[in-house]
């Protein structure tokens, strides 16, 4: 069972930079009006993602697609950005062998390589086209509206190939709307498609063939995943839950002007899922002329870059440590230059046990700091698990919205960038906004 | 030439969030004070990394090493944590192929693919015993100090490795303090060894063999690199150059309490760049209760993710582009469903338009929006221009480091938290310690 332990918020614990104890169980008060306002907005869909560990209406046709597609391909390639790619790398990088692409297919157990076009970097597009054999390559193409620039422009380079050397119907998967946008539309021409339920939003949709479907074709257990996110969504029917909780802590640490929050796994396997926060948390919250801005950081690594700053810098920050129970392997530090202290004092243990006294003393030296940091132990990682944080924390970051009083689900600053661009790029809709962006500055400041 | 551009730092530009220019002319006289003690801790070695572009005295041994070395190895394993792994790491990013290590070995010209064991997750260490030819593989063993944890126990896991199979004074090399430290002492055992300069710390040493010899190792032209870092240090004899400036600037607006500083590489090839830069940024000026916190995007992708923020969030963050003017490869965008305008504005461009587009667009809309923006412009990414933003960005550490008032080449803060590490692994000097960290709390906060 995931625990959020917030032990080291507490003002009574780690002196005046916490939150006070009393001042919490005050404030926890709101979280039964919230709770009201979560299960409303639940049921007339506008928090329809909180569905979905329990309606997959294409949870059987997926099942079928990956057993379909089983040893067919050398490769999948996702064409998605942002949401549409964040949730899928996230499964990935949590469940896959650290170096999966470096395996054989042998010890992939059959499974493709998967890799994930999240820009539109002429470099990095060149590289698809130098490494992958793409008569064996599966596309996800990936987009909620079906208007991404990036996507359809990535779309547009594969399929003149696949219509070349290919065969377009088989190679292409479309994941959109159900019934609109571009994507919707082109899909009638016969490809094979899935769909996003209407109301969930971007990056709100990895518990859908959007995250689901590349995870399942890698031979991700996509059932326990939902059933990690089904046990959650359950147990944040109490008030007393992690996802609420979370959310209040640091709601109250906004408030008292700490407007930084780190998540700093320590194990690599959850890296991915940090930079899937950092989204959720950055587009959802970040509004209104406030938000906090959440920092990604890396145990133990991050502690030779970041942890500095962390222990002596302003007291502008609460950091979350993601700690796994146990690892998925052992390794032990063998005996050698015993005459030698530096080496001497890690012989004998494992790099398990020098992983978890990392944690715990850079855990334990914040607080003596009086440096507010909380932890989510994990039992292990796995797809349960995974599933759990999931929905802790999408849970959390709608609940974090609501007690800011901000819409958690909409993004409207970044439309007039989007406009620049197509401006720039001529779409006969804006090209009146050309001007606006390259208007003279006063000044030029330039060295 | 590197531009450092930060006409959208104005005042008079972008309105009320950005610098008087009047203000920064005012301020610049801080520069030539500034100028003269950085001169002079250059003269008495304290930041003889300055030094660096044109005294090398390990650089025909790297370049002997490396022609001897090539053909020889399938693998590097870089065992380095922090500054011992993020300079060689930036470089690796910059200038190889973006799937470098999935190349065949022809495709690499015959490099071996490299790795970088920059943590101790069990997890992570058991994956480079499954897919490395530990046999063929070249270990560098990378600490100043020599006393690292993290890659002293890495150090034991292959040695023992090693001595049973393959071939121990070959297969180590180890980069350390020419003659302090266990590192250093136990290489007089006959390991092939180079030096790190006594006074360059880790973090700034990126033109030593720490960084440099990683690099040449996978064919980076290291002597070009090295000029361009040259090229830099001789502009940065006049006042006005970028690294003073993307200092002084990014200081006045900490005055003004905007405390979260962006780097934001439109290029996946700078994300190496950008997490050394963190590095850099955040464990020289993150100290004595103050410091900005260093935050690297990716452009496009976290358009998709944190622009959000970036636009209607709090006014707290001062971004930085990183803008290649010219890309290194060129991907046209074919014509197909004409029809559709979504499709049709993209047709007949390249991926090179939209990214610059997007970055353009990107750049508009937060200048509009009052959000003041900066942006490094290089020619295009090679070893020379890495060299020149290498120097340029080092110096200006020190730069604000001086200007905030704080020592920008030490980190006390990290020590608390190693001490409480050894203590929990036994160290018998810190075992006293342990009471300390597993003192009992006034209350447990745990959902």
């Amino acid at each position: 069972m995931l625990i959020y332990d917030y032990t080291n918020l507490i003002e009574e614990n780690i002196g005046k930079q916490g939150i006070s104890w009393n001042l919490l169980q005050e404030r926890k008060k709101l979280l039964s009006v919230l709770h009201e306002e979560i299960k409303e907005k639940q049921k007339d869909g506008t928090f329809s993602f909180l569905d979905l560990p329990i309606i997959q209406p294409e949870l059987d046709k997926m099942k079928k697609f990956a057993a379909d597609a089983k040893g067919k391909w050398e490769n999948i390639l996702v064409l998605g950005i942002g949401g549409s790619s964040l949730g899928a790398r996230a499964l990935f990088q949590a469940l896959c062998h650290p170096f999966y692409n470096l395996l054989s297919p042998t010890e992939r157990n059959g499974y493709p390589r998967i890799f994930f076009a999240d820009n539109v970097d002429p470099e990095l597009m060149q590289s698809f086209l130098d490494i992958l054999d793409l008569k064996k390559t599966l596309f996800l193409v990936i987009s909620k509206s079906g208007t991404t620039a990036e996507t359809l422009a990535q779309f547009l380079l594969f399929l003149e190939i696949i219509e070349k050397k290919g065969n377009l119907k088989e190679q292409i998967v479309i994941i959109t709307d159900p019934e609109k946008g571009p994507l919707r539309e082109i899909s009638k021409e016969g490809f094979f498609t899935f769909s996003i339920p209407p109301k969930v939003v971007g990056r709100y949709s990895v518990l859908t063939p959007v995250g689901l479907l590349p995870a399942i074709l890698v031979g991700i257990n996509i059932e326990a995943v939902l059933e990690g996110a089904k046990i959650m969504y359950e147990r944040c029917q109490k008030i007393e839950n992690p996802a609420y909780l979370y959310a209040l802590t640091h709601f109250l640490f906004l408030e008292k002007g700490k407007n930084i929050h780190v998540i700093f796994p320590y194990t690599q396997a959850l890296m991915g899922l940090a930079e899937w926060w950092c989204q959720l948390w950055a587009e959802s919250l970040g509004k209104e002329e406030k938000g906090p801005t959440p920092v990604r950081a890396l145990g133990v690594t991050d502690q030779h870059s970041q942890l500095q700053l962390y222990m002596e810098g302003p007291y502008d920050k609460v950091i979350t440590f993601f700690v796994p129970k146990k690892y998925r392997k052992t390794i032990s530090i063998p005996h050698s230059f015993k005459e030698i202290s530096a080496f001497n004092y890690l012989s004998g243990h494992t790099f398990n046990e020098l992983i978890q006294a990392e944690q715990l003393g850079t855990e334990a030296a914040l607080s003596k700091a009086g440096r507010p940091n909380a932890k989510f132990v994990f039992e292990k990682i796995d797809a349960f698990t995974i599933g759990e944080i999931f929905l802790c924390l999408e849970l959390a970051t709608v609940a974090f919205g609501l007690l800011m009083k901000v819409n958690p689900l909409n993004q409207p600053g970044v439309e007039l960038g989007k406009r620049y661009t197509k401006a720039l790029m001529g779409h006969p809709e804006w090209i009146a906004e050309k001007p606006n962006i390259e208007s003279p500055k006063c000044i030029i400041a330039k060295v």
